[in-house]
Order: C-alpha cells, then sequence, then structure tokens
C-alpha cells in the first residue's frame, strides 16, 4: 500500500548504470546556472528601497543610486574573483572543497555551515519572493501565502526532487529567458516612455539626499546590505565547471562574465525605474508589479512578467535542491553529516538531503509567515561568509602553485577576499539585530555538530575494527557451549514450539517456571512429566509473587557458571494475538522481561513467534 | 529508582502467608459496611429539595415529606429483601454471582455491568459530596473542588488501597460512629429547638401542596428517583456474610436492621429539618451545612459536623474500592474480563481493578466538574438494576430449594424484585434524559465487551492446548535443521561476533552480503579471505542499491527449501549506541529489518548486542 503510494509519487527505482553525466553548451549553462543569481533581482531592488523608505521622517531615497552603484561595483568585483576559482578548480567544488583543500578543517566547516544556511534560505525566499510575485498579479490568493509556499515546497519542489530530474532538462531553460525577455523589454520600454513622457509629479524631497549623519548612514549601509542578497547564486558557475563542455573553463569564465553582465543590467534598469516611479512599498504587492503595471498597465504583458518572475524564483529554490544535497554528500562522506545523507537512493537522488531540505526550509517559511523582507535580514551574510573563505583559499593556492602570472591572480583574489570580508563585516553590523545574528549562532552551532559528528564516527570505527590477532585467538578457543533459558507461565503448544527450538539451537536448555504457589508448582512438573520434553524443569518459588526477580536472579547465576565464550540466549515463549486489541487481554510479561534483559550486556533475547489464526 | 519511589509510596512486597481473613464482631462490621449507606444522608435529602424547588414558579416543597416515606417504606423493603439474601447465602456474593448461580449468564451480566457502573459512580459522587461538606465550612476552597476530589482519589484512596489496608482497620470504625454521634446530636437539638422555639417565618407557600397535575406528578418522582440515592450501599452487608462472626447469616441479619434503622432515622430527621428551616439550595454549601449552622451556629459543633461528614464520605468512597476490585477479580476468573484484573499483586491488593477504578472515577469527576447533583443523575439507577436481578435470583432460589417457608420467603423477594423494578422504572423514565440513559448505554457496551472478551480468551485456549498425540507425532519427527541467515553489510567486529553466535546455533549459516557495486563486493570477499569464518558468504547484487528486497527473497528461497520442522534464524548483527542521539548517525536498517520480518510466521529474528563503550 504504502509502497503503492511511493511508486506512484515517486516513481520505480532506477538502476546504477542510469547515472548519467551530460555537458552542458554555454547557452543552457547559463540559464541552468544563473536562475538563482538573475532571479534576486526580483527583490534586491526592493529590499533597498524598503530598507531606505522604512523610517517615516528619515527619507533616504535619494541613496539609492549610490547603494545601487556599490553593488553593481561588488558585482563585477565578485564576478572578476570567480573567474580565477573557474580557471584555477576545473574539478568544480564549492567553497567547503576548496577551503579544505587550501585552508584545513576549519575554515572548511565555517564555510559548510555558511552554505548550509544559505541554501536553505535559497529556498525559502525564492519561493516566498515567487508566490508575492504570483500574489501582485492575483489579488485574490493574499493571506494565502504560506500554504502556497508550503505547497510549491512540498508538492512540486520535493516532489520533482525525489523523482530526480535531470539538471539539463530543457524545463530549466525555458523560464530563464522568458525571463530575461521580458524583463529587459520591460527595462527598454520604461526607459523609452521616460525620456518620452517626463513625469513631473516626482515629490522634490524624493531625489533630494538628506544629510548622511551616523543614523542615515546606518541605513544607508543597511540597504547596501540588503541589496547584497542580488549576488547570491554568483558562486553557481564556479562550482561547476566540470558540466561545461570543452574547453571548461574557458566556457565557465564566458558564461560567468555574461551572468553577471546581464545581471548589472537588470539591477541597473530596475533600480533606475524604480526611482523614476517612484515606488513606494505596499502591501501584498511587489516593486516589480508596480513597475511593471505603471509601464504595462495590466496587460497581458504585465501578467508575462509577473508569472515568468513566478517561474525563475521557483527555478531558484530548484538550485538549493541541486547544491545543498550534493553538499551534504560531500560533507557526510568526509564523516561530518550522518553517514546516510552520502548514499543516492532508489531514484539515485540524494533523497534525505532533500528532505532534510525541504524540511528547514518549511519551518523557516512557517516561522517568518513567508515575508521575503524578514527572510532577507537572515539572507547574504552567509554567502558573503563562503566568498571570503574561497577567495582567501585561491590566495593560498596561487602562493602555493606559483604557476605563471599567479601574482596577479593572487592579488586579485586578494582584493575579492578583502572586499567580500569588508561585506560580511558591513552585514553584520548593519543586520545583526534584524536577523544576521541567528545566522552567527547557527553557523557555530553547526561547527560543533559536525565536529561531534566526527569524533562519533571515529571512535566507532575505532571500537569495531578487528585486528586479525583477535580472530586467531577465537580460532584456538575450541567450541562455546550455549545455555538457553525458557521461562515458561502455562504449558500450552507454544511453549512446546518454543521448546523444540530451544533445543535445535543450545546444548544446555532449561524451561524456567515461577510458581507464586504450590498448586501451579505440582500442576507443572505433572505436566512436565506427560509431555517429556527432554528440557530440565527449573521451578522458582516466588510467594510474593514477583515474576522478573526470581527470573533475572536464575539468569545472572547462570552468567556466572558459564566460560567467557559461551553464550546465554533467554527465549521467550510468546503468541501474537490476531487483532491489536486482543493484545491488551494478555499479559505483557514477555515484552517487560524483553525490556529488562536488552540492558544486560551478554544476554540475548529472542522469541519464537506463534501466530494466533483466530 | 521507579522502584524506590514505587517502594516509599506502596510499601514491600508482601509474602502470600500475609493474606488474612479476620472475622469481625457487630460493631465493627456496622462501621465498615454501613459508611456508604449512612453518608448518603449527606446527599439524598439534598437531592430530593434540590429537585422539588428546582423549577421556579413550580415550588413543590411540600412534597417532600410524602416523598421521604416512600423512600422509607422502600428502605424497609429493601432491607427485608437483603436480610433473605443474607440467610440464603451464607458465602457471600454479590449480584452477579447469585444472578449467575440462579438465572444464567446474561442476567449476571447485566448485574455485574451495572454494579460496575454504581461503584465507580459511588467512588465519584462520595469524593465529591465530601469535598462540599469541607469546602461548606471553609468557603476559602470553592472553586478548587475538582482538584481537591482528584487529590483525596489518587494520593488518598488509590495509595491507600494499593499499599492494602486491611478491611477491618480500626481506622475505618471511628469515622462512621463519630459522624452518627454528630448527625444524631444534630438531630435532637435542632428536633428540640424546633420544638421550643417554633419559627413563625415559614412562608406560607412552602408547605401548601400544589395541585398534582402530571408536570408535578413527574418532578415528584425525580425527586423519588433521587432520593433512592440514600439506598446505594444497602447491599454490603449481605455481600459479605462470610466476614462475620459465627453465626454468621444470624449477626449479619440483626446488622442489617441495624443498619437500616439508623440510616431511617438520620434521613427521617434530616428531611424533617431541611423543611423546618425551608433550607434552598445554594452555592457551594450543602443543605446539611446548612441546617448545622441553623442549629449550632458557626460552633465547634458546626465544624465537628462537617468535618465528620467529609471523613465518612471519603470512606464512603474507600467502599467503592473493596467491592470493585474483588466483583472485577471474579468477572475475570470467569474469562470475562483481562486475565490480570484477577491477579493480586505484590502487596496482595488486586491492584490493576484499582487503579482501573481511579481511572474512570477521576474521569467522571472531571467530567462533571465534581458537582454532586449531576452524578446524582446518573446514580442509582444501576444499584436498583443489580437489587431486582438479586432478589429475583432469590425468588428462583426458593423455588428451586423449597426449604422450610420457602413461599413466604419467595413472596417476600418476589414482592422486593417488583417494587425494585419498579424503581428502575421510575428512575428511567424521570431521570433519563438527565443522564439515566448514559448508564442504560453503558451497560449493554460492557456485556458486549465482557462476551467478547470471554470468547477471546475460549478462542485462544483452544488454540494453545496440546493433545497428546500431537506431542507423540513431534517426538518421531527426528533433528530438525536449524538455517541461520546473517546480513553482513561491513565486516567488522560485530559481525564477527554476530557469525560465532550464528555458528553456535545453527548447523547452515549463510552471511549475506547486499552488494550495490561491484567494488563492495570484491571488498567484503577479500575480508572472507582473511577472516576465514568458517561461514559461506553469499553475495547478492543490488544494482537499484535496494537492500529489504534482495535479502527477502533470499530468505523466501531458503523457506520454500526448508523441511517444515527445521527452523529458519536471521541474526542481525548490531550495535547499542552508549548515547541516544549516536543512534540518528547510523542507518536503522536492523530495525527495518526486524520490522520487516515479523510479519512473516515462521522465521526467527534475534540480536547479538554489542555495546559500544564510547
Amino acid at each position: 500500500m504504502m509502497r503503492m503510494i511511493r511508486r506512484l509519487l515517486i516513481g520505480k527505482p532506477l538502476h546504477n548504470r542510469e547515472l548519467t553525466h551530460e555537458r552542458l553548451p554555454k547557452w543552457k549553462a547559463l540559464s541552468i546556472f544563473s536562475s538563482d543569481a538573475l532571479s534576486s533581482v526580483a527583490y534586491g531592488p526592493e529590499q533597498i528601497m524598503l530598507t531606505l523608505v522604512a523610517v517615516p521622517g528619515l527619507l533616504a531615497y535619494g541613496y539609492m543610486g549610490p547603494v545601487a552603484i556599490s553593488i553593481l561595483l561588488l558585482l563585477a568585483m565578485v564576478a572578476l574573483s570567480y573567474v580565477q576559482v573557474a580557471k584555477a578548480n576545473p574539478s568544480g567544488g564549492g567553497a567547503y572543497a576548496i577551503a579544505k583543500k587550501n585552508l584545513g578543517e576549519y575554515p572548511a566547516l565555517i564555510a559548510a555551515g555558511s552554505v548550509f544556511a544559505d541554501y536553505v534560505l535559497t529556498a525559502a525566499v525564492s519561493v516566498s519572493a515567487g508566490t508575492a510575485a504570483i500574489v501582485s498579479a492575483f489579488p485574490a490568493l493574499a493571506g494565502h501565502q504560506v500554504i502556497i509556499d508550503l505547497t510549491v515546497l512540498f508538492f512540486v519542489l520535493t516532489m520533482v526532487n525525489l523523482r530526480g530530474v535531470r539538471e539539463s532538462s530543457n524545463a530549466f531553460v525555458f523560464p530563464t529567458y522568458a525571463f530575461l525577455l521580458g524583463i529587459l523589454a520591460l527595462i527598454l520600454t520604461g526607459v523609452y516612455q521616460a525620456l518620452t513622457h517626463p513625469i513631473t509629479a516626482i515629490p522634490a524631497e524624493s531625489v533630494v539626499r538628506q544629510q548622511l549623519d551616523w543614523t542615515i548612514l546606518f541605513l544607508v549601509l543597511r540597504a547596501f546590505a540588503n541589496g547584497c542578497s542580488s549576488m547570491t547564486g554568483i558562486e553557481a558557475i564556479a562550482d561547476s565547471v566540470p558540466m561545461f563542455k570543452k574547453p571548461e573553463a574557458k566556457n565557465a569564465v564566458a558564461t560567468t562574465y555574461w551572468m553577471a553582465g546581464i545581471l548589472a543590467v537588470m539591477f541597473t534598469g530596475i533600480t533606475f525605474l524604480t526611482m523614476h516611479y517612484h515606488i513606494l512599498p505596499l502591501n501584498d504587492v511587489t516593486v516589480l508589479s508596480q513597475i511593471s503595471e505603471n509601464v504595462f498597465g495590466r496587460s497581458p504583458a504585465y501578467y508575462y512578467i509577473q508569472i515568468t518572475t513566478m517561474l525563475i524564483l521557483y527555478l531558484a529554490a530548484n538550485t538549493a535542491y541541486n547544491g545543498l544535497p550534493i553538499l551534504l554528500s560531500i560533507v557526510a562522506q568526509d564523516g561530518y553529516m550522518p553517514r546516510y545523507l552520502a548514499t543516492r537512493g532508489e531514484r539515485l537522488t540524494y533523497s534525505n538531503g532533500i528532505i532534510l531540505l525541504t524540511i528547514a526550509a518549511a519551518i523557516l517559511i512557517i516561522v517568518f509567515q513567508g515575508e521575503t523582507g524578514h527572510l532577507i535580514s537572515l539572507y547574504a551574510i552567509g554567502v558573503f561568509i563562503s566568498f571570503t573563505i574561497a577567495q582567501s583559499s585561491m590566495v593560498i593556492h596561487w602562493f602555493r602553485e606559483k604557476s605563471a602570472g599567479w601574482q596577479g591572480r593572487a592579488l586579485l583574489n586578494g582584493i575579492g577576499a578583502t572586499v567580500t570580508g569588508l561585506v560580511v563585516i558591513i552585514i553584520t553590523v548593519t543586520k545583526f539585530i534584524y536577523g544576521a545574528w541567528i545566522i552567527l549562532v547557527f553557523i557555530p552551532i553547526m561547527i560543533f555538530i559536525f565536529k561531534s559528528i566526527r569524533s562519533h564516527y571515529n571512535s566507532v570505527a575505532k571500537q569495531l575494527s578487528l585486528p586479525l590477532e583477535d580472530i586467531q585467538d577465537a580460532a584456538i578457543d575450541g567450541p562455546s557451549d550455549h545455555i538457553v533459558i525458557v521461562p515458561v507461565s502455562t504449558p500450552t503448544r507454544v511453549v512446546f514450539e518454543t521448546l523444540k527450538y530451544a533445543k535445535v539451537i543450545g546444548n544446555r536448555v532449561f524451561a524456567v517456571h515461577i510458581a507464586s504457589d504450590e498448586k501451579t508448582a505440582v500442576k507443572m512438573r505433572k505436566k512436565w512429566a506427560t509431555w517429556q520434553p527432554g528440557v530440565e524443569l527449573v521451578i522458582l518459588h516466588s510467594p510474593y509473587r514477583l515474576l522478573m526477580r526470581p527470573l533475572l536472579h536464575f539468569i545472572e547465576k547462570k552468567e556466572r557458571e558459564k566460560r567467557p565464550k559461551d553464550f546465554i540466549t533467554v527465549v521467550i515463549p510468546e503468541f501474537e494475538t490476531k487483532k491489536w486489541w486482543h493484545r491488551l487481554l494478555h499479559n505483557q510479561t514477555g515484552w517487560i522481561l524483553r525490556t529488562s534483559l536488552i540492558l544486560k550486556k551478554k544476554i540475548i533475547v529472542t522469541t519464537v513467534p506463534y501466530h494466533l489464526d483466530e
């Protein structure tokens, strides 16, 4: 039954040889790896604006331009640094792998914790932003955001990924280019309109920059920090160099430039239009939706923008499903996470990692009520920590390798590490109380968990390893005795069957009867005389009507008598009732006995199952 | 730890020979068996009055006298009938035992169900009435009735009865006589005051009887029905004849007369004073408390009455603890209830029955919020059904026995059966919607449960019985083979220990390894060559990475090959981790395997426990 439902939803098991690796052309790779980065223009500029106009009386709208320009410069810097990463690591691998190779265990674990946090946030942020796009277009859906988010998470993303879709599927190509096309058309139309029909209604104060005091500076820096969320996903290409067609590194570098260029154009355009139309935050309507409505009205073009935005955002959430389970499997192979995260499920997907990601993202969405703005406060810090670690690793890499032109490359990555490290500090300071502290608490906790798991696995491996001399010692030990104890209350068919088994497995079998009065003892002896089961009957008197204690005493006595290599097995005669409620009508002695014996180190407990037919 | 707490609360186990039977003198028996009946004057007259004045504009106070007189006549009738029961059943036994002997299974089960319901109600009603008495005296306790009720139920009644106090303890003698003394003093003083200082303030209408139309008649009959709750417990003496000193029957009869006489005097007195002082219902103050305050003021005498009332009521609740567990043990011995209700616990008490009663009474108290009035609506119907069955049984008894003067006795019991049967009908009709229906639904459900349990036990006994010829057949069957299958994933110390055990218990041992790729298969074969464990290694290839299915197929193949008398055991190598969370880090394959195999009828599953030290 359960299996049928699973087959229906997930599909039948796949053979090992069905695991394939396809090489991607640039145009396909661009669409697949850039959905996370490109889709962030749907919430990045909005988050900058929101922060700048959030405090009444402190309208800092005029600073939107400078903030946007800083982000563009940062984007260029990070893209250039990652081009170096792509060139130096043709085998791919994210910040964890690079840091492990160049910087050692702790930086690698910090990177792993940061990337873990950010993949989960990518899923949560992208899903909720995608839902926001569609709710903006169809206001009737307002108020049901969390339900929509969870439905997409469980029934689309999780199901599809458990089935295991090929990353190279064309289904992933279409939304990215459709979105790209829509946004470029929107920007071109918007800019054309702005040039031909200048709006005169822009309030004068909106372009005035207020005096830059400490409060305003803090606000501006926080806007910058929130805007940095647009840059998540930029590392995706460098992490996946081996998936490109030959020459891999060259193609990956070209694709990175393309992605950064497109992102820069879209980001600039959206920011310009936000300022031009003087968009202000509205409940349940995104900034992109407002711009699009201003440019196109509620025309089919408007709905096209909203729907492709939704699609690319859900696709961006899917990149977390492509990335995190693989990261977890690498970390698990190194023994820092539970081993079962490292093995592929029956559909060749890392199903345990997929389920873990879904649960974590669902918790975030529920706790933050699907509000993109609130989730953004936690976002980006992890990404920039991993950027910093990756760039620092590269510096070490160049110093070690000392290949041609290594000084220039080391300098570039050094600047990259410094800048992204600075961004980490800015994000930490400006967003600390808004949620960044959660990530800064989470990462050390994860490192502690990673280390604890690793040390447990090491200790188990040591305890379970078996040196050859132990085997040879065991070989000359000679045959073991096997003492079998069968507790018997009433002599029934079940006891008879159990005794037959006991005689097969052991050479010294004792049937032990606990008699609370002489009457049952006599009855038992009589039955034994009739049965002649060939097993010694031991009657223990228990005038206090205790069952466990005399039996345990007997077992302990036998334990003291036996040689170290001998085994003691307790075989409990028990029957399985046909209906569950019938269990309530029988003594749970077998169960109690098993529970009390399970704690004894050297006793083996077993049951010969006897199933009642009625 | 758990054991220490239990020892402290319940005491150490008692030896079988500590089970004693003490014969009671009349004065002691009276106090012990009559607490239930006598204490009911604390709520019986109150319930009559409450019903008569409950409907505004329908004040039927004037009918209190006639209702009280009817109840006194009924009391006399029932007492006389039960004297016959005491004479005819010197061995004691309640309605269930008498009905089983004379009327057959179904009437006996009806009686058992009715008495079950009424014992639970006795506990619930008496505890809540006792709490009402003490809350009347100390108004600060008002609002905490349910908590007080449950505290008394769990920490006094249950604890004391689990420890097992002798029924004959003097602790039970004192409250009854103290209460008796107090109430008699109250009645004498009250009547004296009434004669010497007639109150003139009684409203004229209070003694006027309204026209007896159908509405009033219904109300009066319901008042009568509620008043019948005073008669519960009257059968206690007749059920316990063997506990009296010789001559048992004669002493029991005399005690019954005494009890009925005292009850009649107290009931009359309290009813008279209720009418004289024209007591009306008050929240959180009982009628008895109002009378006592009118007579004594808030003097020490008043507090004496309230406290002794509380004591005798809690003692009356205790009679349910004396009666129900014994009834359940008799019914369980006959196979109508779970067997473990029939055996004495370590303190020689029927501890399971005691716990069952506590839980049932606690549920009633919580559901009815400790309101005596609401509980009374369910009360008495069960008692009168059991009265009717007991009296009818006696009629049959006399007809069968035909001893000297049997016609007179049969007539007396026949009248008793008719009158109590009539009361059952009155209670059913007048209290049906107020709660009697609950009992009338409960009894058939109980009968269904009784019958189902009995039929299950019968069927199990038949299935488990072992005819001698089966034993002889088994004897000529010859020795059995024992096939042992050990699933092996990684060759570790645990596997090595498990294989040693497997070789001891079986003569055909297979180590089965599921290889998802050729690499692990090769590694496994190599290890086997080094180990030379003397066990055949079977490698099953599973390119779909499924574990259970190939293993189950292998087991099923072996199952088909074996002879009927051969056994198959699967020994699962598993280690016990030291800390609970370590479990999360290991595959639960062992557990899953055990769960899937437990449903297979003929496979024995066992584990050689290997405990990790770290």
